[in-house]
């Protein structure tokens, strides 16, 4: 999938995977045992940025649309779900087996003549015959574990089967009439053979899906218009959209559910990668629900004399983790500087968008002493409130500037020997580091204000 | 644990279930495959109230207080993590089977002579020695299946150990200094043999756990205080004091680890039962982890001649998905009423504080008709940045108020004739059916200004 270009930001994998586990973005899993392959924790800023990107994309896609409401369903869900979508049949990788050195690989990753000859690419042993592998992972409910089937549950491999078997429920609960949407952020699960790229590719991850219902017909006409949609999502975060592109799916890419297939792909440092898939599914899910349920799924349209069908069904899913990775990527910049107290001349600055930032606004007392500290603290009582805020106290402030910069914060309020004076405070801005004064009674809504008329122009 | 009481409230298990899934609170999971025992879908308005009780939650324990930061660690994690938790060992249940009917037991709810005279409770029949059963869902991560436990993994049965492995990142990564806590809310998973009472026992469910770490002597007096910042969070959520009450467990309820421990209970309409619990976990987690992971988890203490030493553990533990249940339980009235366009004389009543609400502010207009649903389009269209909004033009005004009454919605804008002239709304309260009028350039603040002035009256 991805090709070799030049990436010109100045992120690198190894400088994002070093600052995220440094300032506490994200750290490997379970560390102290070694890691776990394929899982990440998300540290102080991560959860921050994590949340915030998800509760943005909620915003986005439910309290400003009328017809789209939300969903959180269970990862374990009724194993018959996973035969009606086929992923117990067809949700697999091929693997082989090198009788001779026991390594394992993935029969389409390896050069096809290896496959063929049936010998290994590493130390030229046989090879087994090629076997299909289910990445979902496998558990038993209940207090047998017997060897049979009876009481096996998979971890959900993706979110969308928890909006189609509640598609009907949501329906009736909610008045729902077409066209609509249901949007879930979740967590999914992948015994991926093959983790990388950091939180690109893992076991354990998060997506945020909106599947949006319509009736046949109208379907290529909102599956155009979700395009756009989501392509201007992006642009509203501030993203660089000269790193971002839409792949079309080929007749060989085309999973066997879809009608039509764009992701929206991402230059990461290790190249185009996709970040988001807008699916047009047909009316294959909720046909295949009806089969494997015998119920009957079919919308009744009452604005059509009570015409009943199956609905077209158009996907926007995305990766949350991977979004976050994006972030990360995306904003990350580094910059010569001639900051007043700066000790040396490049920072490094994580360029958030102020409405995912994990901190909004950090509050720096120039000088512990002759009541500096106690006054900042003051001043940030008065924000935290409403802004996540941060405290720093310690070292030279062109220091605790570069700190913020570091961490995305995208305002700082230093108090000085003036704030005792007349009440008025620097306001510093993260991108221009231009620094304004301003009294502390006009910060707050300075503060919102410059958050909605936030312009990334760097 | 619950003891027979009388419970006043309006509430009935039957009646929020029933509510619950009417209103698209709560779902039965996979309910068009006949159900998944153990597991539970969050309609819209469900998945708003438990995102919000969330956020609520977050807000108090990381953005309002300085040394507290967030988490969010894996849910697969290495499996040595549940060897140091003591979890492999001990975290069973205790089953006994009937040879002759197959039903299963757990050995100790039922009447201990039929497990010493290994006679079944229901046939009669011989039942087998009691074994431990072990709570944790195992699955296998990697290629292979094997049936030895190489690769074996837990889903978490508990959030708590993904905080205690991240201790040490932590506090190099954010610089803390003792005490400090860490707060986390996510998913873990128990093979519950019994799952009962709606959403209060399932397989899946969701915790909101700050764990706290305070220098060893500091440990009664953090953790009374812990006790006091709890007590007080449930009273600014505008819960009914009078229905909780603390326990504190017995010496023969005090877990391995505990020091000290109380529960605050909530008087459900099935009875007492366990909502959050504060817990002294001495040293004994990080003791143990230090143990396993052969890493030296000790506090440098540069405050006290930088002294080593395990910290100990202050906990503060709730159920996400239990407290929903106790806000649906606690909210939920029903009221004769004489409300102008109602149709009969009885409403019931969700009371939420609105913070929480699912729905802030439900946009009403009179009539469909002369352009009163496009002003009331229009002045949903301000508040749905801000608020989170609902619209509703179908059916007489008073049966409208009543659908809001029901799913929570703390305010009302009715749009009618006078608006068209002079700009005015109405604004009524679903609490008291007040109702007032202002101009509608003033909603916004007025707004903002009711809910953080709400004080629950009934």
């Amino acid at each position: 999938m991805s090709e070799l270009q030049t990436y010109q930001g100045a992120a690198t994998m190894e400088k994002i995977t070093s600052l995220a586990k440094r300032r506490g973005f994200v750290f490997q899993s379970s560390e102290i045992y070694g890691g776990q392959n394929g899982a990440w924790d998300y540290g102080p800023l991560g959860v921050e940025l994590k949340n915030r990107i998800a509760q943005n994309w909620w915003k986005e896609m439910t309290q400003l649309h009328d017809e789209i409401v939300g969903l959180d369903a269970a990862i374990l869900m009724h194993p018959r779900t996973w035969e009606a979508s086929g992923h117990v049949e067809n949700f697999t990788d091929p693997l082989v087996d090198c009788k001779k050195c026991k390594a394992r690989f993935r029969a389409d990753q390896i050069p096809p003549e290896c496959v063929s000859a049936k010998k290994c690419p590493e130390c030229g042993g046989d090879l087994t015959d090629v076997r299909k592998f289910n990445l979902m992972f496998k558990t038993h409910i209940g207090p047998v574990e017997s060897n049979d089937d009876d009481n096996v549950i998979y971890l959900r491999p993706e979110t969308a089967q928890g909006i189609y078997v509640n598609y009907k429920n949501i329906i009736q609960s909610n008045r729902m009439k077409l066209p609509f949407g249901i949007a879930q952020i979740g967590k999914a699960f992948r015994n991926e053979i093959v983790t990388k790229n950091f939180i690109f590719r893992t076991c354990e991850f998060e997506q945020m899906e909106m599947q949006y219902f319509v009736k046949p017909g109208t379907d290529v006409e909102w599956f155009n218009e979700w395009k756009k949609r989501r392509w201007a999502y992006y642009e509203k975060l501030g993203v660089k959209m000269d790193h971002l592109r839409w792949h079309q799916h080929g007749a060989d890419e085309l999973a066997h559910y879809a009608k039509d297939a764009y992701d929206i792909e991402y230059l990461f440092p290790m190249g185009w990668k996709e970040l988001e898939g807008v699916h047009n599914r047909s009316q294959y899910d909720l046909t295949r629900h009806t089969d494997y349920s015998g119920k009957d799924l079919r919308y009744i349209d009452q604005d059509d004399g009570n015409k009943k069908y199956i609905p077209f069904i158009i996907e926007t899913s995305a990766g949350l983790t991977r979004t976050l990775l994006m972030t990360l990527c995306d904003a990350y910049d580094e910059e010569k500087i001639a900051d007043k107290g700066a000790e040396d001349d490049c920072r490094a600055v994580l360029r958030f968008h102020p409405t995912i930032a994990p901190i909004t606004v950090a509050v720096l007392p120039l000088q512990k002493k002759d009541g500096l500290a106690d006054l900042a603290q003051d001043i940030r009582a008065e924000l935290r409130e409403d802004f996540a805020t941060d405290y720093d106290q310690g070292g030279a402030i062109g220091r605790r500037y570069r700190r913020q910069d570091e961490a995305g914060t995208p305002f700082c309020v230093t108090i000085d020997y003036e704030t005792k004076e007349n009440g008025s405070v620097t306001l510093r801005f993260r991108d221009s580091m231009e620094q304004i004064r301003l009294p502390r009674g006009e910060l707050a809504s300075r503060l919102f204000q410059e958050i909605k008329a936030y312009k990334r122009t760097k």
